[in-house]
């Protein structure tokens, strides 16, 4: 009977959690058991080579998840119905699917009742927190491994360490690190290490193939994407992949975040979301027409701080369960259609068609005599809506 | 001796104040004394044609009064501090310009002693709230008149009446309604009447005659521009003039807002703005190298208020200055370059440089190892940081 | 056949509600339809003693609504969820319930398909504003009439009229203007017509006549009052009633209200709230124990809104709903016990009891050693929870 | 010449801080100079008792620096003109007088050239948060040592260590532990340390002696305190000082907190601050007349902010500076007298007076009718106010 203990390992096959698996199982003695959450990132193919690459490392069992659903039902769906741009430009792609990622790990270890945890995160980012925190939490007790952070290993030194095992893959730096998901695809290198270069056309994800014009109709039913120029969607994955299949030939969705970091220190990460930019655009245009002035600014606040703390790993904390009744709470109205015109880098976002449009040119066209109400109104509304202010200027000026 | 009562009448020259013009002095006996204040949106040549006009009207004076610099002075400078985008979207335009205009044609109503002041509002708009309201609280007592709103005139009633009068002007109706200022250009037509349209080609004030890509450096001082390309103007005015005659050419800065006005209807209204659009996500972007967290989620909190607050005319409300303070405060640092790239329809920030720079590679390097702290601090950071929720999960699911 | 027009009046029985039956009937030829809206201020015996007024002024028909545990169940019970004070001083007594007869009254007229709905209020209050906008919202286009505020009436002006129709009624007026409900008792006078004087002794609605201690517990289910010392109600307005009955002869509860009525000025009234100020408080404290820092955070700011929006008029704004749903979503653990301490003219709350108490000693006491973390988890977290604060001090010192 | 290290110490003379003295002179070597830092809470007696106590010790030097004007300018004035209370209750008697604390010790560092600075918090409460994160922005660099918190020592261990060191002090543990200053007295002991109970009248610092009632009028200057009955004073912490002597006998200012700690626990502490709570509740009424509606209303909510942030240790985040210059700038006005009426265990702010108030009668008396605007222009703003209300029910309802 074997008295190893057991450890599960986030595992996405890359050197860092290579070299977690050989360091936890021959190192340390762990029965290793690898799981890799699937946020939209990896192909089936993909998926099968990680599989096959931990198996050969030696782990007792590897699981692969298939979280993107979920993903999108539990997180992604307020990101869009809070029209949610960290800083006003990042739609959170790293950030959301890392939580995601280790809800599921979490789940997993504590249904193999595993004796400790590990992630292959370094000191130096918002990983790390995201998945201890989520530990902490979800399975407290449970231990929490993270040997690239604890001994600051150096690449060169992971490599010297794998080969000296046997392990033969692909050791060669990308000039590019690349983070793909449903929700975006995040691109670091070279000049996001400074505050002032752009990143070279060749560095994107998506090379731009298209050319001209194209117009689409985006159709939404109470906050969600589910269908594309008319053709509808079984769930809104389904609807958020085609879209960005037209959509990421354009070269749209491009752009550097600027951020605060969990840890204080300010960095710089290039991303490409061609789907979740025009999504959330659209959205937020069709919301404009449906809601009343104080709900768009309501949602305006309350989404700026929904982001920023999910930003920083706190998706557990209740009060994010309370800001999501509310955003849900605002959603039944905005159903219609959102027209998109797409060129070559740039997208706009052009009118919408809504059943519960407040524009309506029932209640009185802006700029144009309407039936509502008179010019006496407003000017009796004026005097009002005025009248502290005047009278704090008679205070002050006497 | 005249016993004639003074009016003094806010002037464009266009349909309806010239209407006011006639009705005023011939119809109800006022002596009137017309103003036109220049907000950047029109030429020495236009003036010089506008001031004709109204004395050949019968103005018993006319006055231009050039508001551009004291325009930037007291309400630009703070939506650039402020990043004011209405809704996201729109630079406040005309809101901010009508409140110029109605405080200066206040002032020489004062000025006057005028027995009244008059504007050519309608009853449909923002714009007869703004006039309303900033004559109530600095001029409180003199008697507003609003001939086309009290009488909801048409457009043919009144073209009518000045031929009765034997007015010689164009009365051909233009197909866009144009309003151009230092801080955009607004066009009202028949597309932005519906939900749906996007405007066409040739409805946008400056045509495209740019292709290819331009880079831009744009220098910033404690918040404000003062530099393109090297070149330092003497004030920034001059600096957004320039800027915005590179980059207008680029067809660039266009949107179309849609927005809730005053009086409680959703209103739809093009715009151009090249230069405002690049200065505000400028410096915006420079702000967040140089501004702490907590700063930029205040200062997009008080944004938002202070946009609203602006569009619906209540510049004179007092908090107005305490946000002017907080803002104000919060700019000695937001000092040094921002690079830019124009392409025809788009533009893109790509990048800063500056001394207060926070993201400097000196304090740790997002994603690499560094110095000011480790990889325990970290783990240590990540328990206390969730500690909350992790007791509130220990005591909710036991 | 009648061919009079059918008008619903909201009724008090008071001299302005009695001049507009006379008024409506007599003058204007209307079929008057008396509504009274109870909620909370009136007993059976006054509800009778005001139909047998009606009826007597001559009404077509008089309804009497029994409307206390819908207003709880509609208004009041998310003024306690959000702790809402307006100012932090007052409870909302008279703003909330004028909204729910507003409401009431507008149903009454759609019922009963009146041409016209009629309230008493006068030009000089924020109850004029509150009635009209309800009516706009809920039976538009039916004509609104005000005949006080219309026609400026004064009190003697209103006696002098119902004496000349035979009306027999006591026409004295009271030293103190008192207004009761659920919520709480209004009362304004001499006094709070100035900034500076506080109300008599005898002005205030309950006399103090118990000395010494009282300790009380109160029992809350998801936020909801639902026990007071153990003895449970069927519905949380008979326990709210119990606690008055219990605190009011205590003079606990009264202050005086300044505050910015929605028509610009400033306004001051007393109120007598025995039960809702010790509620609120108590609720409140219970809810320090049970939400984390950003549950409480988030319901300090959107209650802020609500109370104003309400206290505006604004119920019927759907953004009340959303924030309704978030203040809902925070209640589930808002259960326990919390212990209050009555003496004459003052309360305390002392201490609560829960078993969702965030508190429990089995994770870490305040100022005692604990097992869920460390000092060098508490020293890493100080420096990375510091850290951007360093590198903005280390940039801006060099 | 010596090489031993120098350490600057935070010394208060108790049990924790003498341990300190004696483990990094004797135990680890260091050249200890021991600073007090007075935030008002102590007599010149007893600063003499402590000096005396640290030298027979063997510090090198002792410093006793009198902070409590400059605390109060830098810190406790921008608590009054924010109202701030934490969670609507405590006035932050120790959070503000901890940093201040801090700020001096690390300045007496910096001017020593200290190597180490040290303090004697445990790894349980907040203050070890506020120190650290002090010196790491002031003294970057400096070494922190915490013996207590490191050592996880006992006050037992404490106590056998320094009588093994001869030391002769009193060694008898205070049933509650007293932390007195200018803006208030902390009480901790037995009672707050679980959730229920109320603290025994004996254990309040200030025993009640006063009956009867007794009224006082304050007197403000640009939202500070200047003068009590009447009586001028050179410096608010003067004012401050007297009234504290006037009020604290009547037993006002108690309460007991309940909020959440730095470190993610809820704590609950007992305090006397009758001056700081009658100044605060005092200002906020003189406030309540003299500024707008959204003065008030964003004081409220930046003041939610800056207390909580304040209590977190985070003063030198430079958003602080912003927001005190917000508060600054709303306080010209803030100006007048204010009433106050205390008896045993409770006071009222009864009215004030002042020449910037905004409910003088000059503008309209609420509830009466005035001359600065008519009952139409009411009914006029009442259907534009309600106007988006109105066009929402209308589309919703169709």
């Amino acid at each position: 009977m074997s008295t190893a203990k057991k450890v599960v390992l986030g595992f996405s096959g890359g050197l860092d959690t290579t070299y977690c698996v050989k360091y936890l199982s021959e190192d340390k003695g762990y029965e290793v058991h690898s799981v890799i959450v699937n946020t939209g990132g990896f192909s089936a193919a993909e998926l099968q080579q990680i599989e096959a690459h931990a198996y050969k490392l030696g782990v007792k069992s590897h699981t692969t998840v298939d979280a993107v659903k979920p993903y999108y039902d539990r997180i992604i769906k307020y990101l869009v119905y809070g029209n949610v741009l960290k800083n006003n430009t990042y739609p959170l792609s790293v950030s959301a699917e890392r939580l995601m990622q280790a809800l599921h790990i979490a789940e997993h270890a504590k249904n193999l009742q595993a004796d400790a945890v590990a992630h292959g995160s370094t000191g130096a980012g918002n990983d790390q927190v995201r998945f201890d925190m989520i530990f902490h939490i979800m399975i407290p007790g449970v231990e929490i491994i993270t040997p690239i952070r604890d001994m600051k290993l150096s690449r060169e030194v992971e490599i010297e360490y794998l080969k000296s095992k046997g392990v033969d893959m692909n050791f060669e730096k990308a000039a590019y690190s690349i983070n793909k998901g449903l929700w975006g695809t995040s691109v670091g290198g070279r000049e996001t290490l400074n505050s002032k270069e752009w990143l070279p056309e060749s560095a994107w994800p998506t090379q731009v193939t298209e050319t001209g014009t194209r117009n689409l109709e985006l159709g939404f039913d109470k906050g969600q994407l589910i269908s594309v120029d008319g053709q509808s969607f079984a769930h809104p994955v389904d609807a958020i992949n085609h879209l960005h299949s037209i959509a990421a030939p354009y070269g749209v969705g491009r752009d550097i975040h600027v951020g605060d970091t969990i840890i204080g220190i300010k960095g710089r990460v290039g991303f490409e979301a061609a789907a979740p930019m025009i999504i959330i655009k659209a959205h937020h245009l069709l919301e404009k027409h449906v809601l009343t002035k104080n709900q768009l600014s309501w949602k305006d606040q309350l989404s700026l701080f929904y982001g920023n703390w999910l930003h920083e790993g706190q998706i557990m904390d209740p009060v994010m369960r309370n800001i999501e009744a509310f955003f849900e709470s605002t959603q039944h109205n905005v159903t219609g259609k959102v027209f998109v015109q797409l060129q070559p880098y740039h997208f706009q976002v052009t009118g919408i068609e809504s059943a519960y449009d407040l524009m309506s040119s029932k209640f009185g066209k802006y700029g144009e005599m309407n039936t509502g109400f008179t010019g006496d109104d407003v000017r009796g509304f004026s005097k009002i809506f005025g009248n502290q202010t005047v009278i704090w200027h008679k205070v002050n000026e006497e």
